[in-house]
């Protein structure tokens, strides 16, 4: 399928018809209701002013409906990534302005660095962070972001990005709080939790179909942004304390450069590069599953090219970083969108309302929004991974809870990078030190077992290891300090023969292992060999000069060696 | 062996005797005056005064006798170290006494990492590196290091750290070069590449025997300063602009603590971990090779103790950063160190020296030392690695060539982290695509094998796959696209069986995987059944609750999962 490299929307576009066009309709109209308070409240949780949200909205959705390979992700601000982003900018201190900027040049850094990658199909990085670290992650910055938001709902104000930071500078704020905005939260927040899982089964039994209904349950914010609005500017809640939105400028976002200072772009480099592996690796999970439940494929380099050109685009049009949100996406499924046609209606419909409603914000609480962010980010919030873990495997379970602790503590930068490095280092140390047995021959037959499980027979001057592990830089170390420690308790030792059949891969450091191992073996008069060894491991080993320098043989079969080297 | 664990010593000192002894004197007289010009020279390539080395050469390798689990390593300043210092150090802009205190807060740095390291028996994270890219990142740093000796051979000053900024410096000072200076250089150089060769087999035929000609080889770079210092006296050469050492303060060094400034120790983190990486990577290197040539083991978690508590040491007595070295204590081997015994008489030896000679440096040259240090580094130069990597394996290749390219254009520090990620990429990149082989009966046998190499018997209903990799975070995106594909392609599918013979672990992004692709697969229709699981990965399967969750059964062969599952 080459021709769906570049644009993978010519392949849909050409079968386009009356009933996906109505299927498509239905499901933009549902998806822009939801995302627009949504959108408002990423971007107060980026530190941004609510219609950047708006602006986040728009042209990702467009630009990758021409470039994705998923029919169903929805692009645009998610919760994780605003918290990110305000992360990376709040430590700057800039101005308002210069904060605007920097939040644009990060879009424009994470969307190269995504393109970068998807043009030299480098997609398989996104399998750095295992899905328990993944898991862990999202639980951690879920909790933050609801913590985030507490002074919104209560009307004070605290800063800080980590735990340690927050609940200090909040619990010192709680004198200031404002009743009248925590009582507006308070209910905001009970009518979000209840919709949930009580507006369904109520409209249903009022007679709507099902689908309808769980639709219109999905839309529930939309109705507390309406009320809280109306209650705020017909009792004039700003009188008494409740912060809202304020005065917005209307209209569509115009073009503007993001910055190309080099110092920037130095300082955000860090940033940009965890917000992009968050990003890809949110959205390609979101995408492979909804593209699973109907038979569908994406493509990861795709992915990349798809989300990158949505960051790159919405760079240059007051926006900030995004990706595909799981919440979103899941909504756009269920609402039935045939196509990405969808997306691209959705944006249009967004746009719209960025034209006739921004005026309006005027006198939406920032309270409600708050209540939108923590009612979003509450079912992310998963400790259940942890008792799995737990019994399933240690090491996993110790790689979660550093996650955990670190992102709360330290917060979401250390929280992935930590991610990161704890899932490598756990699979390095657990293939560092691969199984290797001393085997030997079941009397009467050509089998080689262990001998600890096995009565089988040995030889003084013969030591037979099986290695059950491909052997790579992270364990030819151990490799080289096991055979020694072997060697060096049985000194009448003259053959050493690896027994490969477990060996898929030797790579180049273990190939100089084994040659300095063959060296220093000789030095003591003890000749190593090789049974067993697969075809391409073979193939490789020629290629070197490996087979020159081996001071014993290869043989073809475990028996044939000992058949050869027994005295 | 539960006493060697924090002293070593204990093991060796009982033991001692009268022969011990004389060897161990007789490999200290020679390696001290190794030593001496060598320790000198790194500290003047990590831009400290010249007596720093000295101090960092005994306190080191005292306490690294009484820590240490190798009988021979020589533990003090080495090359690539003390270039790493200089790099850390260099863009401070620190004043020269500030030098030097972050010289030695570096080097408490890097001793608290490695002891805490080593407490916790974390010594498998050396194993981040694979050979071929340590054998790279040595010869770039081999090649910077002569570089940056260039302007001390030839009376002229530049600056720098990497090629782009020594190079354009170095031509622009030409036109200063100093020709006696130059001369000195050259015949320093001359003598110094000369005595290698041709100085052992002179005084073998001079009668001296073979062992002791060689010996007094390895001492050349002393003839050569005191020659030099001589010559510099005799002639005044200062007077005609070649510089020396100058007056130096006599005596050992005083105690001094470290700075604990937060600011300077976050600044010195980065830098302090990539040199502790490179530090116990080559000692462990250094003390595993030569260990096995005499049956003997170290223990790469006591290793991280005796280096750990060597930096530390030295850190309160004026050093900087120090490692165990190749050359020293290859020379320490060869001159028949029988016990550490003979690294604690090479000390006390320095520290006589330090004490009566430091004096005498008044009139050393610089270049003598440029020279020595060029010398030492040229034999580390190997670019062999990369056509032997070319022929083995082009992903190992493109690793030494990244690595190598970096270090001189960006530096040492980016060029280690490069190195580490690339060697952790290229592993994740071939293990995140297993082999997998859609697999079918070998008519009128049990065997199963691959459908593109044999006549075999496949049913439309059943897939049977065989995956010849563990799975586990890095490729288990991979697994998931490519079954979603296969389903995809087959609509009469209702089996899909997963043959395991290969899996030797299943982590839990995989075993989440797994329970993903049984989700999406029983949304179709269709069953997912595993067969021949290895008796580990079975018991942590059953740990956890995916075997209640799994569509369809787990076989014990694959024969018997296609007998019960045909129509």
């Amino acid at each position: 399928m080459p021709k769906r490299q570049l644009l993978p929307a010519l392949v849909w576009v050409r079968r386009y018809d009356r009933k996906s066009l109505a299927e498509d309709l239905l499901a933009a109209v549902i998806v822009a209701i939801m995302l627009i308070p949504q959108s408002l409240a990423y971007a107060l949780l980026a530190g941004l002013p609510p219609e950047m949200g708006l602006y986040a909205s728009i042209l990702p959705l467009l630009v990758y409906t021409l470039f994705g390979s998923s029919r169903v992700l929805s692009v645009g601000p998610v919760a994780v990534m605003s918290l990110m982003t305000a992360a990376a900018l709040g430590s700057l201190a800039l101005s308002p302005q210069d904060y605007i900027v920097a939040a644009m040049t990060l879009a424009f850094m994470v969307g190269a660095l995504l393109l970068l990658l998807g043009l030299f199909k480098l997609g398989f990085v996104a399998n750095f962070m295992s899905h328990p670290v993944v898991t862990g992650f999202i639980t951690a910055s879920a909790i933050l972001i609801a913590f985030t938001q507490l002074p919104n709902l209560l009307g004070v104000s605290a800063h800080g990005h980590t735990l340690p930071e927050m609940v200090p500078s909040l619990l010192g704020a709680l004198g200031d709080a404002n009743l009248s905005t925590a009582i507006l939260a308070g209910l905001t927040l009970l009518w979000l939790f209840w919709s949930r899982k009580g507006l369904a089964p109520l409209l249903e039994m009022a007679g709507l179909p099902a689908v309808a209904a769980s639709m219109a349950a999905r839309v529930s914010p939309v109705v507390a942004v309406v009320l809280t609005t109306l209650a705020a500017w017909g009792w004039q809640l700003d009188t008494q304390g409740v912060a809202t939105v304020g005065q917005v400028p209307a209209g569509l976002p115009g073009f503007s450069l993001p910055s190309f200072s080099p110092e920037l772009w130095r300082t955000l480099a860090g940033s940009a590069a965890l917000i992009a592996t968050i990003g890809f690796v949110e959205s390609v999970s979101v995408a492979q599953g909804l593209a699973a439940r109907r038979r569908e494929r994406i493509d990861p380099d795709q992915e990349l090219i798809g989300l990158g050109a949505a960051n790159m685009a919405t760079s240059f049009f007051g926006g900030f970083p995004v990706a595909g949100g799981f919440s979103r996406s899941v909504v756009n499924f269920d609402a039935g969108a045939a196509t990405p046609a969808a997306g691209f209606f959705a944006a249009l419909l967004i746009a719209a309302a960025t034209l006739l409603f921004v005026p309006l914000l005027v006198y939406l609480p920032k309270a409600t929004l708050a209540a939108t962010i923590v009612a979003a980010v509450w079912s992310l919030i998963d400790f259940s991974i942890m008792p799995r873990a737990w019994r399933y495997s240690r090491a996993d379970f110790q790689a979660v809870t550093v996650t955990i602790v670190l992102t709360l503590l330290a917060g979401v930068e250390i929280g992935v990078a930590s991610g990161i490095l704890v899932s490598l280092i756990v699979h390095l140390y657990k293939t560092s030190r691969p199984h290797v047995a001393i085997v030997g021959e079941l009397p009467g037959t050509e089998h080689f077992r262990n001998v600890a499980r096995h009565e089988v027979q040995t030889h003084d001057t013969i030591l037979s290891l099986r290695i059950d592990e491909s052997l790579y830089f992270a364990n030819t170390r151990y490799l080289e300090d096991m055979i020694y420690a072997m060697v060096a308790e049985r000194p009448r030792l003259k053959h050493v023969v690896l027994m490969c059949t477990a060996v898929n891969e030797v790579d180049m450091s273990a190939l100089d292992s084994i040659l300095e191992i063959n060296e220093r073996l000789a030095e003591l008069g003890i000749m190593l060999h090789l049974s067993e060894v697969k075809g391409p491991v073979m193939d490789g080993l020629q290629r070197s000069d490996f087979l020159e320098k081996l001071s014993g043989r290869v043989f073809l079969t475990q028996h044939q060696a000992i058949e050869a080297l027994k005295e």
